[in-house]
């Protein structure tokens, strides 16, 4: 029986460790994060304290587990590599892609390479290379500034609209993490497609859906939305299995009138696939948690024509008041601080169609005092 | 906010944790049991080792919790009295009703005097009593033998279907926890109904489903089984508001060709209930939990025209191998010992009617090595 150990606390990680639970894993899941009132750390007898940039305590950690998994792709590699303790020990993914693709410039370098559709793009590291950038990439509307690495939920990015801009935005070149200019695409919607994948080469797709932003964060979802995507799916296909890719990954993609391109990936469950947990008979959870001891992969029927799920945004410093009776399946993630848009839950609505759930989720959402 | 305190460690008290979880109460739910180990001590962070018998270790428990609940009925009513530290805590349901419901005698008088249709009966604790009640009950299928208190799956019940068995059976009743005798009924199926009250004399009925059993334990259950059944339904509603319930209960039915008569009633979360998991928008621990603080109870809708439930009962010492990628939605408990016929998980099935649903259960069930 392989154990698996899960570096990071937060809610993705408690809902990977509640479905490990209900399917039975519960007992070969460990999890690493530094304090024991995070998220994950409520629902498991299997918590450890520990920092990941500290190596003596990934060291410690890794000893216990066959497989490590990330609720974040912001771990430092090579500390990781440093700290396999043996050589059997397994990352899924693999480090190798989690370097490519925790690097926003490598990772667009290597859709790119794939033959993946996205968006023109420049290294940038100083003023004349973002005036560069500014000139050959905007067609009108602007370019995207963004932080190579740490960036979420709209921090580390900056849209620069027009060439006077380039100057406001020139002292955040002096971050070291560097930067990559993207070229603004001006997207009709924004939709999101989640993929699985174990390394016997089984790959299921969760049904595409489309997302909203507010403030730069994912504020809903709801689908399924019906589109051929079949080109985008087999060009995908392609691309997890030339990386061997191991787990669930997410790719935001960017509709416009005539294209589909992809935005950005992230190699791990993903908020945008949280409806899975209502809505089919095998969440991203379940899945990636196969995938990842590769495990053949169940195919996951929909069981309702129409979904959505709701983000659960903090608005305050005030604790959350919150509605368990509501009609809608809650998500809760048990963080012990509210803060103005932080994710504190989700809610999954099910309904005849996806906008009917949709407009649920957004009713149900206002009996919540966040 | 009220804590809420769980005696009991097994897969009730499991599952009814991981919905706290799941509707941000987690941090509210206290459990004990006697073993770091127990399903449910797996699954928090909020495990208190202790002994239901021992006095000193429920005032402790009791200390830390304004709402008590029960995974089980057989518990010792009159020691939590003694073990109450003050007058605020609250039991829910009430040890009034425990103390009655708990007791099979007992809980046929209620039942009885609150014209709640049930099997004749007797109370029985020598042999002369015994065959007394045999003469008198039975009318031509024999009587059952149930001892009053602990008696679950099919343990301490004995079916005695002729004059000359009543002297096999006689030894038995020298164990002090007394019996009762009841006509043997025989039925067409059985049945099960679900019912959640708050204190507000909110009532919600899961749907009616049908159970099956196998050596007298319960092996699956589907449904929703369409039959008018709205004068028993009325009958509970009566009953529950007179005893003043608070929290789910289980009636198991007996359906005869012109009645249904109630089988016997278990104040908590049920086996039977466990479909309400995978086949409503409200489970049967979603709606406990809410019953004991007293909130408002949702109605529940059905996502499913068709829902199974089939139980993994052990059979033997060896670990079972556990289809983790089945198609059907796994609630496995964590157990470390598996024996023979005891309940290590469930399979949840939703399907387009009741039938497949349960060939689907009996299907994927046979992928199990248990």
């Amino acid at each position: 029986m392989k154990t698996i150990g899960i570096l990071g606390g937060g809610q993705l990680s408690r809902m990977l460790i509640l479905k490990a639970h209900e399917m039975g894993l519960g007992q070969q899941v460990y999890v690493m994060s530094e304090n024991a009132q995070d998220p994950a750390a409520q629902v498991t007898n299997l918590w450890t304290k520990g920092s990941f940039s500290r190596l003596q305590d990934l060291r410690k950690f890794l000893k216990k587990v066959d497989i490590v998994t990330f609720e974040s792709e912001f771990m430092d590699c090579s500390l990781l590599k440093s700290a396999k303790a043996n050589a059997e020990i397994h990352f899924a993914p693999s480090l190798k892609v989690m370097t490519t693709l925790q690097d926003r410039l490598l990772q667009k370098q290597s859709l790119k390479k794939n033959a993946l559709p996205t968006s023109d793009f420049l290294e940038v590291s100083n003023y004349i290379q973002l005036v560069h950038a500014y000139n050959h990439l905007n067609q009108g509307h602007g370019i995207v500034l963004k932080a190579r690495k740490f960036g979420y939920d709209g921090y580390g990015t900056f849209v620069i609209k027009s060439i006077k801009d380039v100057e406001t935005f020139t002292p955040y070149l002096n971050n070291p993490v560097g930067f990559i200019a993207e070229r603004f695409i001006p997207f009709d919607r924004e939709l999101s497609l989640i993929v699985v994948r174990n390394k016997k080469n089984d790959i299921r797709f969760l049904p595409l859906c489309e997302s909203f932003q507010k403030d730069s964060r994912c504020f809903s979802v709801h689908g399924p939305i019906q589109k051929n995507i079949s080109s985008l799916k087999k060009n995908i296909e392609r691309y997890l299995k030339q990386i061997n890719y191991q787990g669930v990954i997410a790719f935001e993609l960017f509709e416009t009138k005539n294209k589909i391109l992809i935005n950005e990936t992230a190699p791990r469950v993903h908020n945008t696939g949280h409806f899975s947990q209502n809505a089919l008979t095998t969440d991203q959870f379940g899945y990636h948690l196969l995938a990842i001891l590769n495990k053949e992969l169940p195919s996951s029927k929909s069981i309702t024509p129409g979904f959505a799920m709701i983000n659960l945004l903090g608005t305050s410093s005030q604790p959350p008041q919150l509605k368990t009776n509501t009609a809608g399946f809650l998500h809760w993630y048990g963080k012990l601080e509210n803060r103005p848009n932080r994710k504190m839950g989700h809610l999954n609505i099910i309904d005849s169609t996806p906008q009917k759930a949709l407009q649920q989720a957004k009713k149900l959402y206002k009996e919540f005092k966040l």
